[in-house]
């Protein structure tokens, strides 16, 4: 076997979500997007977490130099509530910032809702691993998924990780012609 | 009476204005748009400062912390020119960034002018308080009221503010469902 | 001769380009949209340097502050992979960013490929040098210099330098009313 599995963290935080007090949406909603759209053999690793800015860092770390996740998909925290500590957390260990996948997550979202302009949501980079901020809307987070991915898998080519294979039916994975691979 | 008024500290950032060198038109803009806009009760609470990083950010303090104000807008002062240090204050003074505003506003302003790319606006939350920072001239302040406006009010809910109504011919505040409160 | 000469610096960053791996395309497209755009008489100062973070810090300054350039506009180094540090540098020896540039270079970009999201590219002010981090393929530095070049001149006012004119078949440099000087 010469492909390579993408490993993929999936981390909703939510203080009731992760007290118990409602079902997680999140993680069902990245996972149901993921298996419609990926066609590269995947697995995910999955946390959910309160809003506490210390346990997302390290969540995050984890999931990026121990298990050695190729993206981080995190969903929730991003809004501007005091408790909303997500893309803190992120950037605080991120080596740098995608200022284009922040724009471009709200600018999909304005099609929907003119409150997306409050979501502070992050794209960044830690180490080889690509993290992506969500909304917390199973709704939304498709809306999202659907407006940026296709940019995902020539980013993550970039910082060294796995060649990753979309449904183009779901979304058409875009790489220039010197980047692209025969299809096996 | 169980509904409370809404604060607003309007603040024009000139050196010419504030001099009397001419009269100012940003506040009396604001003024209009938000007589127009909001079904609230409300009340304004005004200051014109010259172009000094250190002024505006103690009148941005003063508005927020002393006078409780909601919402701060500020006019003038967010282009390249040195003297420009509206953003720079704002930010200094912030809790954290909306960087949806920012982008927004610009965008908004961008369907008018080209170098409406010039501006460094910007949309912060310190306390309780949402500032954002407006363009100097009354036109493109209407422009941007009415193009960022919308989301204002379900923001202040999420900082712990009063719940703000609009007179919907102007502009209709969005709330996700959960957020809306039966119309008295 | 009333008319000042324009200065701009044109920077290619590269490591292949600089090692003389392949011939530099960067500075060639940016000379020829120049060429094109350009009414007021301008000159070009040329640098070939590698994507190292130290280098293009010293190169930037050299450019703005001992050379004089009005504009230096850069080609490379802002995706995602580790070696690009373009925009690092550029901010390391700005002194305001502007980003609207970089959101507007980005939604311009997006128009002709989805990874537009992944540049990082950056427009920022050193003294009274205006500098921008354009993309590295030829096709995608016209079509970004088509999409903000008529913001420039007006900034460049704004910053203390020379009166830009352009082709307006090209692009229509952008002013207020208040900023316009009688053609000559």
């Amino acid at each position: 076997m010469d492909e390579q599995e993408i490993v993929i963290g999936l981390v909703t935080i939510s203080d009731r979500a992760s007290q118990g007090v409602y079902e997680d949406q999140g993680i069902p909603a990245l996972t149901a997007w993921l298996e419609l759209a990926l066609a590269t053999r995947w697995k995910a690793v999955t946390r959910i977490v309160p809003d506490e800015r210390a346990i997302i860092e390290s969540t995050l770390c984890e999931l990026a130099d121990q298990i050695g996740c190729h993206l981080v998909l995190t969903t929730g925290g991003t809004g501007p509530a005091p408790r909303d500590v997500t893309p803190e957390a992120t950037l605080a260990v991120a080596d740098r910032e995608l200022p284009g996948f922040g724009e471009q997550m709200r600018a999909v979202s304005l099609k929907y809702v003119p409150t997306a302009i409050l979501s502070r949501q992050v794209g960044a980079v830690r180490g080889k691993t690509l993290m992506l901020n969500l909304p917390g809307q199973p709704k939304a987070i498709k809306e999202t998924l659907d407006g940026v991915f296709a940019a995902v898998p020539y980013c993550i080519d970039l910082i060294g990780g796995p060649y990753i294979e979309t449904h183009e039916e779901i979304v058409r994975a875009f790489r220039p012609k010197s980047a692209l691979r025969e299809k096996k």
